[in-house]
């Protein structure tokens, strides 16, 4: 096992070097996970739920030390249903690994965070990426889970076996331990729902004179009511990082990535009107993507952003911010964000997820300038306090993990915590899963 | 304030008749709800939210007596945003009421449970309806709540005023309120995602050889990946009780109500590709809605179903059950349920949101004649026994009120309760809060 995303960067720049774990188990079933937290309970040792280490607040780290139960060991596909649209899978199982494993189905499960990410670790995270604004986030994805609590008990949060496409029966248990980051259980089993593989598919991409154009086109494409699956903005500088890292040749401005589901005459109309919408705010004409290869080309140079931004300044690491904040806002606080990098004299490509609100600063520098870490800490700060003043939250989609605790508080109010820590005290009385992280 | 909702027939049958409040209180703003709500915890009152009363599970009857909060005086539209598509309401707005508000912004909330519910009790009880297929329930639409719990503390379940698209700044407080009726606290503001009002819209009605052809159709529409916006099942039953009430002449037969939303062209490429799907499963030809009055009164005939069932026999009531299974086990249990129907000689037309997996069987009969009463008591058992042995849910949409509390329990296993009772002290540890309802 190794041991490398315990120390992810995005955890160390906020809090200097990680603990690992004492100890690291590899339970193969949710007997073995359950035996194992009922010892670590009996003797107060904090639990680590592990999955693929991929994701970016630090969630995996052992703060104070304990067992790491690493659950890739649970590898299963189980139960796939495809009359009702549904699969569970144990926390071993990758988001690709899933949808390969779909491949002969026609049917795929479309959230997409970049990395080959753990399902149960997405769940865990509410995870969600490029095609959210037409698929939702793992919140509308996750139909039922099965959860090991902190003193061993085993439940399922929408009864065992359940998989209805709704449900009123009593408390949302599932959406509570969706996003609750490892902190009130271990999740060993996701029921899933599924889509059917789209007819077609069509990538494209637009640039524009300005932010404010690129917003403006967004918006008017969800207010027409095209079922867009992927809106993705990059700025000037990221689209830069992507050319250089990718060797493509896109023009240095705001730009969207675009991408179209459906049948072929609804891709026809769905592309009719966005065109017509990103010509009216002075978009260019789109630079197609409509095989396979060249769409595949074209979302590798978005999921590579982080090593493009990366491979702007050798040597250096990277820092990925993740505000959210109504799309009316957008335009504001990406141009206000900009200006704020420029003065700071930081290097900070943005890459966003532009019909949800939700949007990157893929923060490079270097580790060794403790002046440069410094002005990305208090940059970061003055970028989430901006979204929060603007009804937006300091995390759309990677979560609090540890570096931001104090931001919740500020986000949502000292009584909502308060509910908050209620619940944990509750599920986790002596405080050992995951402890010292979201709360 | 009349009480009559208090004294819900759905409520009464496996009741008795219930206890109305010892008194009840209309605060015109969340600062008197929570003074109001301090007061109660002080002297231990139970408090009983009073959204509309049309709940059909009994949720507003006050079984321990105590203090009704009715919040209907709390009537504004709050916060329109039409760029970023949400609204804010308070507990007195009703769905029609926002539609009717929201008419002129080409904007639309389109859950509908057919009743003129309050928009915060649909948040409270987790309702849907008839287009969850296309917009999701509440769970999917509410973005945050104001709530007061049984302390009188003011809480904002996403971080007041916050109302992104998306967030995993902590725990899903949002969700956890919504489907908890009342038991764990007052809604008293609902943040709701809103969708543009479709170009066009047209309806058909189509009629099958059996049950198994109409939901073979269903989930192959799905499959299809049709946006389907509405796709409704009646048995026969249920189609002659709505032939009979509304003066129409639908062929006697398992029958699909279908509506279709998007812009012209989708509309036709949706329509011939479902049109094709039902004519391969030996369904009709559709029997077209395309006005707006005509799909008007389709639809009005789909929502009078529960008094077309009440007008098969005169001077009886109704009991509506509420099970929900994944798609591919529709037939069976709908089969069996018919069968069970018959058997027991018990009027229970078939309506069902087929596309979810979720149908109620209207439950029609004599309150003097006990016989028939305890048969219907029995069937309604029966029927949530099976949905749960098929992987279903005793309640899709109606919620756990007071007849389900057992139920309940089977469906979820002890420890998943044990985890509910939990959640439930933390926040409510005086259990004022709607006593006696869901656990």
């Amino acid at each position: 096992e190794t041991l490398t995303s315990f120390f992810g960067w995005n955890r160390e720049i906020n809090f200097g070097n990680c603990c690992p774990p004492d100890v690291v188990v590899w339970p193969r079933s949710v007997e073995e996970v359950s035996a194992l937290a009922k010892i670590c309970h009996h003797h107060c040792l904090p639990i680590i739920p592990f999955g693929t280490g991929t994701g970016l607040e630090g969630g995996v780290g052992a703060v104070e030390g304990g067992v790491c139960f690493s659950l890739r060991n649970m590898d299963r596909v189980l139960d796939v249903h495809q009359e009702d649209f549904d699969v569970t899978v144990e926390p071993g199982v990758t988001r690709k690994a899933l949808n390969s494993y779909l491949r002969d189905t026609g049917l795929w499960f479309p959230v997409d965070p970049g990395a080959d990410a753990s399902l149960c670790g997405m769940a865990a995270t509410s995870a969600s990426g490029t095609n959210a604004v037409r698929y939702g986030t793992m919140r509308e994805n996750v139909l039922n889970l099965e959860v090991v609590l902190a003193d061993g008990t085993i439940i399922h949060t929408a009864g065992r076996g359940r998989r209805t496409r709704k449900t009123s029966a009593g408390y949302n248990l599932t959406n509570l331990f969706v996003g609750s980051e490892g902190t009130l259980g271990l999740i060993t089993k996701t029921t899933l729902r599924l889509y059917g593989v789209p007819e077609a598919m069509v990538s494209a991409v637009c640039t524009f004179p300005s932010v404010q154009a690129a917003v403006d086109s967004t918006v008017q494409v969800l207010q027409a009511g095209v079922p867009i699956a992927r809106i993705e903005f990059l700025d000037d500088v990221m689209i830069d990082a992507c050319n250089r890292f990718n060797s493509l040749s896109y023009p240095v401005a705001p730009t969207l990535f675009l991408e179209f589901h459906g049948s072929e005459k609804s891709l026809e109309e769905q592309v009719t009107v966005t065109e017509e919408i990103t010509r009216d705010n002075s978009g260019s004409d789109f630079n197609w993507a409509r095989d396979a290869e060249t769409r595949g080309r074209l979302w590798k140079a978005r999921h590579d952003a982080w090593y493009a931004a990366l491979a702007l300044r050798p040597g250096c690491k990277a820092y990925s911010t993740d505000v959210c904040v109504p799309l009316s806002h957008l335009p504001q606080i990406i141009v206000e964000t900009k200006e704020d990098l420029v003065l700071n004299r930081l290097t900070g490509p943005i890459a966003g997820h532009v019909g949800d609100g939700n949007f990157h600063c893929i923060m490079v520098m270097d580790p060794n300038d403790q002046d440069e870490v410094t002005r990305v800490q208090e940059f970061t700060e003055r970028l989430a306090r901006r979204a929060l003043a603007l009804d937006g939250t300091c995390t759309g989609e990677h979560g609090v993990g540890l570096g931001k605790r104090a931001l919740l508080r500020e986000e949502m109010g000292p009584m909502a915590i308060e509910v908050m820590q209620g619940l944990k005290a509750t599920l986790d009385p002596k405080n050992l899963m995951n402890p010292g992280k979201v709360l």
